[in-house]
């Protein structure tokens, strides 16, 4: 069926605002990569400039009222059919939108580009202080930002919603008080085996050959070097200007010869995801994830359930002891792989493994509804993380940028983003169940390098819709059923590390 | 004295516009550095929205009435103050752009993106038939675009204020014919005379060593790299978002070792003149050159007048040898000038040298005024090239690469364009004689590699008023009269060749 008038307009404002939105992520890729360091206040002022471009074109009374008119023509659509969905969609953002004033989009962007700027000099020093009148600042403008809203069953929900739709502080209370409680016996439990060697990871193992190896493994993912590129960064990341151009960015850690290789694989997975969405829906807003929870169970999927796997490692290894000669000549692959999966307790989140990932974002969540609710102060806050990690993980910290200041998230004014991280997790084990069920044959196929399976069913069942569906849509899709469901990541981690 | 309410307004306008600009010029820099070849589609269209967005702020309803309401209030300002002009300025830009429909922007821009991609086909195939048809359609776009205006004396005025406001065909046909006769003189001779050994030329020079060495010169001719850096690209070329980020590109040439730095010397010449602007200019539309022939006299006297005199290779020739063990050793700083120096006709125009350069462009002026004129069709345009070649400098042009296929200009809908290199040459000239009449110790600091005198003379008179004066105010300014004159180039072309 022909797209009516209305339909037509509606579909060329969202091209021109996913254009802008390019250009925005743009931007950013590029004050993360490559820009001089004496730009930073302009391109401050570029970002926010930007946003208040797309703000406008998302909330002008042209659309307003064009939605209005397709909220009529859409009654004889099938409501599973992408149209109705689009309008749907776009009137729920439309009517979120038009309740955040402009001028607060131009603060809050301008307030995130110095609480940037901030934070790296604050990690430089190693001082939160530094950095905590910025988050303070981008904490009233989130105080702000909620009483712009009807209120929620808690104000933490309404920061939620913009990464999780109809995710909750309750449901999220339930799903982490018993990953506390399940996950905290497990923790303890591993932690208290003895470790295994891994001390041929300390060997020496050049950087240049570590991004090689990440390029060869990206590569045989099946991500496309021909819509997409990888740089440096200081914190990896994946990007995309539009669903032909999804990049991604490594750093390599000294000390550490395959973080470089489990970050790629990490963003890899979110770039998988970008570059599998039907591209039917470029230049929409359907061009995205579903939620950054599904997005990040897509990262976690490949990161921790392919790339820690034995059936990846019977493939790689003998590459990987090729590349680095005199590394591993005396090294089984089971001790490889056994020294890859060493539980550690890390300080730092992105260095966290499988089994204690979650830990850190429980610890933040519970920050973060405390910042929220007003029962602490920004001040309190580096005491308060090191009090957290000793409680959880029994870490001493040894200082803010082991501590505090160690992620990005808060100084881009992100709040309400972290637990998407391990709701991924959670729902990471549950996709692979349920891939697994459907078609046996993937641990084997992976085992000879070949993740075509794994790719093509996430596609279907995942990737191909974009953000037509939301997580628990998506999740219903996939498994047969919408709800979290934290016993499969749990079965995984007890059969793994007990 | 405070800005009135309208400034404070129109000056907000203008800042969210040049934001605008700069992403812009960041998704034109990307996609000629780094971009991933599969987003070219994706990239074109983003570019399109973009300067939609641009032109729809510059030419709303509101700017239009704040510019009415300014005209009145400026009679009480001084009219050389900053204000004044910004008004004027911005007034001329607007009558412009309304005459110019969104969708011609858009149009222009969509075919503009394609024309490129298929430019870059065409030099792979080396087959100017690939191109054409999309030349044909930028032409069309650009007669279109001529209609919208009142008739000039010649249709190409209308394309050449854009570059330089004011300049004319008639103007250009005066100069052009006195450089086609007297410096068609000058290059006869030149080139019938016997040429100096340049074999060392062809040693090898490895290009991480090129570019160190650009690196080194750059930074002491005064580049701010904390506001600026250098990437590779097909061609090289300045670009800056904000008077903050000022950056240039280079390319390493087979079998020329110094074409890296001699288009570094050139791109940074372009550079000085952004960093210099003053940084009260930042987010308006003076934080620009004064026109494309003043920027381009910057950079042609730094590479020409600088990079290729004596008093440089004074102080760099002993350096250079030490970083090319092996290939100068035996040749002598006089030597390795006259290599340098070698009068030459080459078939391309960027890698022309100073004595046969402006022929390039007349014969780029006559085809685009046949073109525009409709004396020549675009189909007729390689022969016709191929011709003017052979009549200039006696060249025959072997294929289309290297013939009408060479520069992007066109691939950009850039006519109007290319006259500014010949017009930059001439003034660069002009500009020499007026520094060194004022401070004749800068031939001496340039022998001890200190740029500081001439950079700063540049500055005061050339480089701090950015777009705030015309080609014809800044001559007045720094040379004492507003006329073009070809003789100072002239004569420097006789003593040096003759």
């Amino acid at each position: 069926m022909a797209d009516s008038k209305h339909m037509k307009r509606l579909k060329e404002i969202l091209g021109a605002a996913a254009d802008l939105n390019a250009a925005s992520a743009l931007l950013d890729w590029d004050m993360r990569t490559y820009m001089p360091p004496g730009s930073m206040e302009s391109r401050s002022f570029q970002l926010a400039s930007l946003e208040e471009a797309v703000h406008e074109k998302m909330t002008s009374r042209e659309l307003g009222s064009l939605l209005r008119k397709l909220e009529g023509e859409i009654g004889k659509l099938d409501p599973d059919s992408d149209e109705y969905r689009l309008v749907k969609k776009v009137g729920r953002d439309y009517d979120r939108e038009v309740k955040t004033p402009p001028s607060w989009v131009r603060r809050n962007a301008q307030a995130v580009a110095r609480a940037d700027t901030a934070w790296g000099k604050a990690r430089a020093a190693a001082d939160f202080r530094i950095f905590a009148p910025h988050l303070q600042n981008l904490l009233e403008l989130k105080l702000e930002y909620i009483s712009f809203f009807e209120p929620a069953e808690h104000p933490y929900d309404i920061l939620l919603d913009r990464f999780d739709e109809g995710m909750s502080c309750a449901v999220l209370n339930r799903l982490f008080n018993r990953l506390k409680k399940d996950q905290g016996a497990i923790i303890r439990k591993a932690l208290a085996q003895e470790k295994p060697d891994a001390s041929f990871l300390k060997r020496k193992y050049p950087a240049s050959k570590q991004l090689a190896l990440t390029r060869r493994v990206l590569t045989r993912m099946g991500y496309d070097w021909n819509c997409g590129r990888q740089d440096r960064s200081v914190h990896p990341f994946t990007t995309s200007f539009g669903l032909y151009d999804v990049r991604i960015t490594t750093k390599v850690v000294d000390g550490n010869p395959f973080s470089a290789l489990f970050s790629s694989i990490h963003e890899g997975g979110h770039a998988l995801y970008e570059q599998g969405i039907d591209k039917k829906y470029a230049r929409t807003p359907f061009a995205d994830g579903a939620s950054f929870s599904i997005h990040e169970s897509q990262s976690r999927l490949w990161e921790n359930l392919v790339g820690r796997s034995p059936e990846f490692w019977a493939f790689w290894f003998p590459a990987v002891r090729k590349m680095f000669p005199g590394n591993l000549e005396t090294v089984s692959p089971e001790e490889f792989l056994a020294a890859l999966n060493v539980p550690e307790a890390s300080p730092i989140r992105t260095e966290a493994d499988e089994l204690t990932y979650n830990m850190h974002i429980i610890l933040r969540f519970q920050l973060e509804k405390s910042l929220i609710e007003g029962k602490m102060k920004v001040t309190e806050l580096a005491d308060a993380w090191n009090a957290g990690m000793k409680e959880l993980l029994g870490i001493e910290v040894r200082n803010d940028v082991e501590g505090v200041l160690q992620d990005i998230h808060w100084a881009m004014g992100e709040f309400g983003y972290f637990p998407s991280y391990a709701l991924g997790n959670v729902i990471s084990a549950q996709l692979w169940d349920a891939a697994l069920k459907q078609e046996p044959s993937i641990p084997d196929s992976i085992a000879h390098g070949n993740y075509a399976p794994l790719r093509e069913w996430l596609r279907t069942h995942v990737h191909r819709f974009g953000a037509k569906y939301n997580t628990a849509e998506i999740l219903a899709r996939a498994t047969g059923s919408p709800e979290l469901d934290a016993g499969p990541y749990l079965n995984m981690l007890k059969e793994k590390y007990c």
